[in-house]
């Protein structure tokens, strides 16, 4: 068959794993997945979209993308927007890797929209396009019979969105409650053994845990982007952020995660997303805030950056998800699974 | 798009609760996952083979599978055997949920066998014949370009393999850890509860739980056909049972669980599977045993009829799979998401 050509948006950390990856374990991938991909498109915000309909040399993407190196020119060009570059020239997946803010989700969304409306199936680790407008890009996707994926948006590279949507495909989802942010999550767990919230801060810092803006990861506004996408590609359902009340991790105190500890539990920022009906039918109940968890529950264990979903279906009962939350090779790799997924679905309609 | 014609080969609980579901769910199946199935062919040990092109009554398939109902007659008849009947007819999916035995297999071996040559993708809930065959019947399916699932075959309907296979395609597996049979992690919690061997055995079978031959779960067996099915299907390579060193529950004492406590763990059944070279290429670790979980293994706090797998690959790390182990209405789940799956693959077909 011939092979998948991709249009890469975003040549940050992931974009770049990501064509690494592509070029160094070309025959793994291959012999392993059937996967054979050509990265023909390449963007970045500052240096506007390259085209090469042969092929874009993966190891000198991010220069490329850049500006700072020409096109291989052949059937190709160049481009001062993304959106014009993918307008202009042809492929069979949009893979999304750039971060666009919370605003309004563009131009990702723009992007997503533009391959979707084409019958080009999109996989995504752009948060807030998926957060905003999911489950409308998920419809989207499923009226143009091509796949719509954003696997590393919820826990990275641990698989959550596809174990929940497909492994428990038939099952009626009720309710989830997740540990979704690793920075909030390895703050509360250096609280419960001692130290000050500042303190904890500053540790995450150095280990170079906290996103660009910390008050994102601290104030909640990353795991409530989370609980959207969840909700939306999960449970069919689209939230407005206002529909999530949400309080950060700012205002826990020693003496509350000492006294957690003592009870044999711990404090954790927890996000809790429940429907009254099947389908998200009835009520909505969204929310993230500091929670005591105490022993037994499947949430009290999860420490440092690890992350954790526990998901309540019928007739499966609990089913808990538990790995790393965070890093730029682990979205990587959660951007891999669902080109390798794309990849399956299209040899099975070859 | 014309409904999925199915087989369904066993018509004991599992069946039974898939062909109500399929009847009793059928708006809701369209609705959420396009799903429109009819059971052409229906198959029990003791019937023989019924098949109408024209779709059998969902409710009284059991029955007209066992031989006490006449087949509806048109474009239908009634085979001896099951595998005369699916060489007589025509299906788009092997759906083999009856239960072979550990010695060979058969004969859902011949049955999944039969439907993948012709080119019928197979989903099933049958453990021996994937234990024995699994790499060999996985990479059949491969080469006639169809699929094949086996969800149900560990830990019922918490999807394990799909997410190992598929929701980490991509990562390199390495190795992982699982407690793998309900009955002996139900047995082993009630020993760390104060109890003795028999009186948690006798408690196991009261509930229900323990399998046709208590042995199967007690003594390990269950478990090591498991690991023979995570081995095939998730890392590529076919183990006999010979390979898997395999000690039971039998033997452990309430001092040994009164211990473990006290010092903060757990005995645990635990099975082990690990390679030392990636696809497995290297020499392989099999093992299923008693084992001492302390204070921060993922597996210490999984109590009663609860089973986890722990997976190791790169980059991703360590992520853990944590959900109900054993149930007919669960099996049926993990088959039906099997099902949704092969539907969903076809549409992209088509």
């Amino acid at each position: 068959m011939r092979a998948l050509r991709i249009w890469l948006v975003g040549t940050g950390t992931v974009g770049t794993w990501l064509a690494g990856v592509l070029g160094s374990q070309r025959e793994r991938l291959a012999a392993s997945y059937g996967l054979s991909a050509t990265v023909v498109g390449a963007a970045s915000a500052r240096g506007g979209f390259v085209y090469d309909a042969g092929g874009l040399d993966l190891a000198s993407l991010p220069a490329a993308a850049g500006g700072r190196a020409a096109a291989a020119g052949r059937r190709g060009g160049r481009w001062p927007s993304t959106i014009e570059g993918l307008r202009a020239t042809e492929a069979d997946l949009l893979v999304e890797v750039s971060a666009s803010p919370a605003a309004d989700g563009e131009p990702g969304l723009t992007h997503m929209r533009e391959a979707l409306q084409r019958q080009i199936p999109v996989v995504t680790s752009n948060k807030w396009p998926v957060a905003l407008h999911g489950a409308e890009l998920a419809a989207l996707a499923r009226s143009q019979g091509v796949a719509f994926r954003a696997e590393s948006t919820v826990m990275s590279g641990t698989p959550v969105l596809s174990t929940l949507a497909e492994g428990l495909a038939g099952a009626v989802p009720v309710a989830l409650r997740g540990l979704l942010n690793a920075t909030a999550n390895f703050i509360l767990s250096q609280m419960a053994d001692g130290r000050s919230y500042e303190d904890a801060l500053a540790e995450a810092q150095r280990a170079g845990l906290a996103e660009r803006d910390p008050a994102a990861d601290v104030e909640g506004h990353d795991t409530v982007a989370k609980v959207m996408i969840l909700s939306g590609l999960v449970f069919g359902r689209q939230l407005r952020r206002e529909q999530i009340a949400c309080r950060g991790i700012t205002a826990v105190t020693g003496q509350e995660t000492a006294e957690a500890a003592a009870a044999g539990g711990r404090i954790r920022h927890v996000a809790t997303l429940g429907f009254t009906g099947p389908g998200g039918a009835g009520s909505v109940t969204a929310r993230v805030q500091p929670e005591f968890t105490g022993p037994g529950d499947p949430l009290v264990n999860v420490n440092g950056t690890t992350n954790a979903v526990v998901f309540e279906a019928d007739p499966v009962g609990q089913v808990t998800i538990t790995g790393p939350g965070a890093g730029p090779q682990l979205a990587g790799q959660g951007v891999l699974s669902d080109i390798i997924a794309v990849a399956s679905r299209r040899a099975a309609g070859s």
